[in-house]
């Protein structure tokens, strides 16, 4: 862990909550439509459609809003109501104007390890939306920049690290996606180091166990400072 | 101008074509709400949804569809068929489908400068559907990397320049608007070449004449080798 030189954090479930958002409106997605199919079948349509539409419209509350208006459609094979569609505007327009709650100890450990090394958010999300949320949590003064990556992957964490001109060894991911934050990073030979939340989207489910030596699973953000 | 290290490029409508397919959509927009209103007074409906939703939404296609289908419910009062909802939807899938057609003499220019100076590409659009452009348009390789704004103003382009490590005299901006490309760069002291395109979306317009010892108005990129 020496060689550490940047510890880059996710941001959505990392740093703040966020995946609860997308879950409360689905629910009101669901009950808009509740006429049309049950519940869990509106989410599992709206899933597919998000999912079919990821290469398309990326990640973030606005390719969100655009699905769901699609799987409205879809689900009431065109007979929704358009007050329904108004509705699904305001539920996305809410969304983005949601406060940013910080997860517990946050400010604590970024503050204790700032200057000590180079902190950096690397996130998949909306850019805006992320600006967005680093400004109104206060956290920027912490970090050295944000990178938007357009999916988190091997190709997409090699340019981040030719970028800050370091080598994987140097570079600590924490995260709460697996797949997202901890494999890709593993595989170059960077750390990874997991914060499980208690929501995860679908997508970013993956059953693995991993015995890795630069992996660690950790129960809260404050057990980053016991390791580094 | 020797003192240049890095000259960073708009992207849409300085390399390659953008305004005119938003242009084209528009017309195609107006004529599914011609029942409503007259076409003119739909584009200035539109605008104003538009402009309204700036703040939230940001740049780009999905945007610009989201702004498409609460212009729709405003402009017929919440009387348009779902049908045009999707076909709103489906008209901003196809241009997030388009290809890309590069301007004339990007590619010579790109490839001129390359090695001599360290090229750049500074784009407020969409990460995701700005990497894909990117991509389709094989301009890659001339480019260091894409700094990603969320606004073209003088904070964000203090924001490269402090994560380039290099001071604004060393910095030429290349771009079709005077607002975003031309203008914030001047005033922290950097160059501003500014290469005017047909179509420029009513946002970005200004009514200035800029007389700057670091200005230069090119009528094509070309232009920019017999400067630098």
């Amino acid at each position: 862990m020496e060689n550490v030189a940047v510890i880059a954090f996710d941001a959505d479930d990392t740093l703040w909550s966020n995946e609860p958002y997308f879950r409360a409106v689905e629910d009101k997605f669901c009950v808009l439509l509740e006429d049309y199919m049950p519940m869990h079948s509106i989410s599992r349509e709206l899933l597919k459609i998000e999912i079919a539409n990821l290469d398309r419209y990326g990640y973030g509350i606005k390719s969100f809003m655009l699905s769901m208006i699609e799987a409205a459609i879809v689900i009431s094979e065109g007979t929704i109501p358009i007050k329904v569609i108004n509705q699904i505007l305001e539920l996305g327009k809410e969304m983005l104007d949601h406060d940013v709650v910080l997860l517990d100890g946050v400010e604590d450990v970024l503050s204790a390890l700032q200057g000590k090394y180079r902190l950096v958010l690397a996130t998949k999300g909306d850019l805006l939306d992320q600006q967005r949320k680093l400004d109104k949590s206060g956290l920027s003064k912490y970090f050295h920049h944000i990178e938007i990556m357009s999916e988190k992957n091997e190709k997409e964490y090699s340019k981040i690290l030719k970028h800050m001109d370091i080598d994987a060894h140097q570079f600590a991911m924490v995260g709460n996606s697996l797949k997202s934050d901890v494999l890709p990073v593993l595989n170059l030979g960077g750390y990874g180091f997991h914060i499980p939340f208690h929501a995860i989207w679908e997508m970013e489910k993956v059953d693995v166990n991993i015995t890795h030596e630069k992996f660690r699973e950790l129960a809260t953000i404050k057990d980053l400072l016991s390791i580094i």
